[in-house]
Formats: structure tokens, sequence, C-alpha cells
């Protein structure tokens, strides 16, 4: 019965967004009473986050094939998969939402955001105990930085979310952007360009990280 | 007229948010009649983004030291700064609002968001430049994971927007987390491990990345 209330609210609630998905509404669909359906919810927020997340529960699961690029990259892309189109749209509002509703803030923290960050940060520390990711590195913000660009195209629109991006966010995070110089001198043997490409782009350590 | 209608409006928004900033209440405060107000803006939620973005126009300043992390860093630590206490839950509402009102998204995105975009990336196309950044970075992407970790806390509170957080997204995206362990022989030193580790972690060319 609880599964057919969240089934009732993931239908509307990617229907019609969160307007179309009331506790009378879902109550309707789901062939349940209200007083049934505020038993196990304080609100309709939090049925409407509960659903979204049944709805795309496996989305969070992430294999564990050894290789930290290809997990990563792969529940990135099931990530952006899941919010084409109407549901993206959805998760959106939501968020928009919350942003004047305390309650329905700390519903979409607790219920979507914390566990599939839990999840996500399950394959980094994986991989830090496999010697692949460095173990002073701090987890909570390479989520960010591998989470956060889904979210902000998502809700400023200013690019695409399309699933090559996954690839992109993992390399860049994983081997870092720096391209190393260090002598400096190949400069002056390219006169007329004003970037030296002379070295390999991946040296086998890291420059200047303290 | 047009700067004291900008500082008005600023100030409303930032005491009282969206809802405080009316065109009756800026003009009353800039001393300017409403048409005035309509004659330089369409709506309140340009006025309000414009005013916004002239409140905080100096945290778009970047340094151009040559040193790109120095700049970077600075630059985040700025808007960091910027979203401190009621501004950061302004920029919250404003973005919040934007989720279901296309005109208040597109304002924010070309009022807002396209100038701050424009100056960071020029910090890093002259990174470029220098060979300080790989010339086949996607600096867009670079972009968002630099700098959408910072509103991605401000809406959604996951995580505390400390200064502090700037030079860490600056140092992992630079520099990557991988850690390199080429010959993967520690390894066999430390029994009781699961995760065998016989390749090394950062080839000398990019996997994957297409």
């Amino acid at each position: 019965m609880r599964l057919a209330v969240l089934e009732a609210a993931a239908d509307l609630l990617l229907e019609g967004g969160l307007a179309a998905a009331t506790i009378e509404g879902i109550a309707a669909r789901a062939r349940v009473s209200k007083v049934t359906i505020y038993r196990w919810w304080p609100s309709r927020g939090s049925v409407a986050i509960d659903a979204y997340f049944h709805r795309f529960r496996h989305t969070i699961d992430v294999a564990d094939s050894g290789d930290v690029d290809l997990d990563l990259t792969a529940q990135l892309e099931r990530l952006i998969g899941a919010f084409d189109g109407r549901p993206g749209v959805v998760m959106a509002e939501l968020i928009g939402q919350a942003q004047s509703d305390p309650a329905l803030a700390e519903t979409l923290r607790t219920r979507w955001l914390e566990p599939r960050r839990a999840a996500a940060i399950a394959v980094l520390e994986r991989a830090v105990g496999r010697g692949q990711v460095r173990a002073d590195a701090d987890l909570t913000v390479l989520m960010d930085q591998l989470y956060a660009p889904i979210y902000y195209r998502l809700i400023m629109g200013h690019q695409p979310l399309d699933r090559q991006l996954a690839g992109i966010l993992v390399a860049d995070l994983l081997d870092g952007v720096r391209k190393c110089s260090p002598t400096g001198d190949d400069r002056s043997s390219r006169p007329g360009t004003s970037a030296p490409i002379t070295r390999p782009a991946r040296p086998e350590e890291p420059p200047r990280r303290t």
C-alpha cells in the first residue's frame, strides 16, 4: 500500500509537477484514504520527494568494477539520464520550491540528497582504499565537483545537460587540468606562439599541491 | 538616476527579499517615478537582478597575477564572501523563483551568470594561453566544477559555504585527485587489503575521454 502511494505520487508529480501531487489526488489515484497517507508522511512535499526518489531509486546503484573512472561516470550518466525531460523539470521545481519552504528543503536534503551522496561517497571511499584516489582528498568537496554541475545546469539552464558531461567531470577531477611546464624555458624555442606545448600533459606526480 | 534605482532596489532586496523589491517601493526609495524605472527595466525581476549584480559587481573582478591558482581562488573566495548571510539567502530565493518564472530565469542567466562567467573564463583562457591549463580542457565544464559547488551548497544547504572551500575547489581541479602508484607494489606490503592495483593509475593519455 505504501508502494501504491509512492507510484501514484510519482505519476502525478511527473505529469503535473508539485502542484498536481496533492494528498487528495494521490489518495484517489492510489485508492487509499488520506489518513493512510498521513500515517506515513507528514506533508505533501515529503510524499513527493519520497515518490521521486522511489521512481529513480535505481539511478543510485553503483557498480563496483574496481575502476573508479568507470563507476563514477556510469553513476553520473544515470543521474543525467534521470533528469532528461519532465523529471528534470520537476527536480528543478522541487529545488525552486525548497528555497521558500524549509520543510521541503529539509526533506530534499535528507530523503533525496543524503542517500544519494552516501552511495556515491562509498565509490570514492573504495577508490581511496584501493589507492586510486589520494587519501587526503576532501571527499565532500569532490562529490560537489562531480554532482553540483549537473544540478547547476539543470536549474540555471546555461549549458546543455548531456550524458557526455559525465566522463568529462570525472576525468577533469581525477586527472586535473594543469599543464605542466616546470622548466618554463620551452617558450623560447617556439617564437610567435604564446602557449608552448612541449611536454606531456600528464606528469607522474601532481605539482604544487600542499 | 539609474544608479539611484539600482542602489534602492539592492537595499530593498537585501532587507526584505524579492517580495520587498516592488517597483513602487524602489521608486519611492530612489525618489523617481515608476515610469522612469520601466523606461530601463521591463520587470521587477530584471531590476532586482541588475541591482544584485550592481551591489556585488566588485566580486567579478579578477586579478591577473600570472598565477592561475591564486587568481581563481581569490575570485571564488569573493563569490563565497558575497553570499555570506542575507545576500546568499536572497540569491537562493532568486534562483528558487526562477524555477517557476522563465523571464526571471532568463534575466538571472543573462544579467548575473553570463557576465560573471565571461570574467572567470577569461582567467582560464589566459591560463591556457600561458600553458598552465591544458588546451584540450573543456572550459565551460571547468567553470561549472569551480562555481557550481558554491551555488549547490547555497541552495541545498547540505554543507557549509566557507571561504576555505575556494582553495580546495581550485587545487582539486588543477591537480586532480588521482593517486599515482605506477608500480603498484606498495600494496603487496599491506596484506589484508582486497583491491589489487596492478597498473598505473595515471597513464600518459587520458582514458576514455572522447
